[in-house]
C-alpha cells in the first residue's frame, strides 16, 4: 500500500480524509486556509506530525494570495494566518514547531521580495513533510531494537502512516521491526471517542500485511494480566522538558497498567513533538472537544439517553516516571529525563 | 420512574429489551424456555442478579408443559431445562445459582405430585425475585455509609435496576446516598464494547435524577488524575472465596488505575454472586463474546477494516488485592477476604 496522508499536489494540500476511513480511502484537495483549519479541527488530517505540515502548509495558503508588495503589510497577514491555525487544536506541540518554523524563515528573508518570501515559505512546508519522512524512518530503525521476534506489541490511537507525513512513529518501529524480518503480533485499542486504533490503526496495519487484532480499550489490562503483551508503544502530542508526554485519553490508563503489570511503556516522537519552553506536563492544554463525540458514536448513532452530560477531554498526560523511554530520531532517551532530554536536544529551547 | 427489569406476567416473563435502550423501552413477553435462553445469550435481559431469576423463570417455562405425572419424567426434562439454561452464560455465578435453586426445591418436594412441583417451581422463582428486591436493598443501605455528601464515584457496566429485579447493587448504593440527602455526582464508563455504562446506567441514572455524565472508559485516569473522583463502585458476576471479582472487562483497568491514585474501589454484589466452590478468579470461566460486537458498534455500524482480527472477552477478573471492600446483602465484607467471606457466609459451599 502506498498512501500519503498530506501532500501539495497541484497548488493545494492534498490530505486523506481520515473521518471516511476505514470504509473509504478519500483524498481532498484544499486551497484556502479556513478549509484547512475545519479539516485539522474535526480531524480530517490528524496526528502530531502531519499537523505540523498542515499548519505550515496552512500558512502558505493564508498568504499566497497577498497582492502587496511589502514587507510590512505582508508580515501582518502571516501574523494573522500564523494566529488563526494555531487556534485550531491547543494540544499537538507540532502546530506551533510547524507555525514557529515557516515564520521564521519569512522573518530570516524580509528583506526579499515578496513573492520570494511567498517560495521560501512553501519549500519550507515542503521541507517539512521530507524531514518527517526521514525522522520516522530515523524513529523505525532506533525502535526496532526494542522488539524482539514474536514480540506482542500494544497501542493506541494512530501513532502510524495516517499522523504523519508516511511510515509514522509508533507503528514506524512496528513496521521497521517487521522489515527487519521479525514476526511482531499487535493489540490495537479501539481508543474511544474517536476510534482512531480500529479505524486508522488497525486498517493501515492490516494493509500492511500486519498481524493486528482490535480489542475494546477496557481489554488491554486483562491481555496483561494473561501474559500477552510484551509492551506498549505510543506516539505524543507534546513532550515536556521533564519528559512528561501528552497523548490520546487513554494512554495513562496504559501507562499505569504497564507500571502494575511490570510491561514497558514506550513513547515514540521526533524532535518537533518537544516542548522545551515547559517544565512539566501541568503547563499542556488538554484540548476539551465536542461531547457529541462521547455520546454518539462518530456524531451519527446515538448511544446516550436524552439530555446526558459528558466530558470529552482529547489527551491525558503521562507522567514521565511511567515512562520507560522515549524513541526519537535522534536516538532512544532514557531516564533521567530532564539531563537525558536536553543533552539530545542541547539547550534550544525551540527544537 | 418505575420501571421493572424482569417480571412474571400473565404466564410469561415479562422483560425490558435492554438491547433497545436508551432509545426505546421495550418490554418482552416471553413464553418459551428458547426465547429465555436467547434473550439471556444475546443480553436482552443481563446483570448477574437479573439473571439469576431469568434462569429460574426459564426452567419453569421449560418444564411447565411437560404431560406426565411421573417424576422420573419430569426430573429428566427438569435437568435437561437446567443444563440447558446453564450454557447461555458461562460467567455469571447468579445464572447457576438461580438453576440450582429452583432444582434443589423440585428435588426437595419430589413426593408431590408433578402438577404441584411445576407450582413450587414457579414459586421458587418469583421468591428469587422478591429477595434479589430485598437484597438489593440491603446492600444499598449497608454502602451508602461508604459515601459523603458530595461524594463522586466512578461506576463501569450497569450495576442498577436493569442489572437486577429493581433497585441495583452498586447503583443501588448510590440511589441509598441520594434518598438520604447526600448529593452524589456520578462518571459513567461507557463500558465498550457494549455500552451499557451510556445506554443503561447513564439512562437510568438520568431518570432517577442522579448527576451522572457519561465518558469513554479511556477518560478514568485521566479524572483521577485530577482528582476527581473519591471512590469506585462496580457489580461482580461471580465472586471467589478468595474474594477475587469477575466482572464486567474493563473492572481490572479501574482496579489498578484505583490503586495507582489511592482511591478505594468497592464491589457490590449480594450473596447469590458468591461461589464459594472456587478458591480463586482462575478457576472463573471468562465468555468470549462474537467479535462482531467490537468491530461494530452494536453489532451495527462497522468501525474496522474488512477482515481485521478482533477479541472480545466479555469480563475480567479483579484480583482480591486490589478490591477494598465488598459490599453484600449481609453487610460490608473487608480483607482478609477468606477468612471474612467465611465468616460471613458460613461454610456453606453453595450461597
Amino acid at each position: 500500500m502506498n498512501i500519503r496522508t498530506i501532500d501539495w499536489k497541484n497548488g493545494k494540500v492534498r490530505i486523506i480524509d481520515q473521518t471516511k476511513l476505514p470504509q473509504k480511502l478519500v483524498y481532498l484537495n484544499i486551497d484556502k486556509i479556513e478549509d484547512l483549519w475545519r479539516a485539522i479541527k474535526t480531524m480530517q488530517v490528524r496526528g502530531a506530525p502531519a499537523l505540523g505540515a498542515a499548519a505550515a502548509l496552512g500558512i502558505y495558503l493564508g498568504i499566497r494570495s497577498y497582492p502587496g508588495a511589502d514587507w510590512s503589510g505582508f508580515s501582518r497577514k502571516l501574523k494573522a494566518a500564523a494566529k488563526y491555525i494555531a487556534n485550531s487544536r491547543p494540544t499537538a506541540r507540532n502546530i506551533f514547531w510547524g507555525v514557529e518554523r515557516v515564520c521564521s524563515v519569512a522573518l530570516k528573508n524580509n528583506k526579499q521580495p515578496v513573492s520570494r518570501i511567498k517560495q521560501i515559505i512553501l519549500q519550507e512546508a515542503k521541507r517539512i513533510m521530507q524531514d518527517d519522512i526521514s525522522s520516522c524512518r530515523k524513529i523505525g530503525l532506533y525502535g526496532a531494537k526494542l522488539l524482539k521476534h514474536n514480540s506482542r506489541v500494544l497501542t493506541i490511537c494512530n501513532a502510524g502512516i495516517l499522523a504523519t507525513i508516511d511510515y509514522g512513529t509508533a507503528l514506524g518501529v512496528i513496521y521497521s521491526a517487521c522489515a527487519q524480518g521479525k514476526e511482531i503480533k499487535v493489540f490495537s485499542c479501539e481508543t474511544r471517542p474517536l476510534l482512531q486504533g480500529s479505524r486508522l490503526s488497525a486498517w493501515e496495519l492490516y494493509k500492511q500485511g500486519v498481524d493486528v487484532t482490535m480489542i475494546a480499550d477496557n481489554t488491554a489490562s486483562s491481555l496483561m494480566a494473561q501474559g500477552k503483551v510484551d509492551l506498549v508503544i505510543t506516539g505524543a502530542d507534546r513532550i515536556a522538558a521533564n519528559g512528561d508526554s501528552a497523548n490520546k485519553i487513554g494512554t495513562l490508563n496504559l501507562a499505569i497498567l504497564c507500571k502494575y503489570h511490570k510491561i514497558p511503556l514506550y513513547i515514540a516522537a521526533p524532535a518537533s513533538t518537544f516542548d522545551l519552553r515547559i517544565k512539566s506536563g501541568q503547563e499542556i492544554k488538554i484540548e476539551m472537544r465536542n461531547t457529541g463525540e462521547v455520546t454518539n458514536i462518530l456524531l451519527k448513532k446515538s448511544i446516550a439517553p436524552a439530555g446526558a452530560k459528558a466530558l470529552n477531554p482529547a489527551f491525558d498526560v503521562t507522567v514521565h516516571q511511567l515512562i520507560s523511554a522515549i524513541i526519537t530520531d535522534k536516538g532512544i532517551i532514557r531516564p533521567p529525563y530532564i539531563k537525558n532530554i536536553r543533552k539530545t536536544f542541547g539547550e534550544n529551547k525551540c527544537i
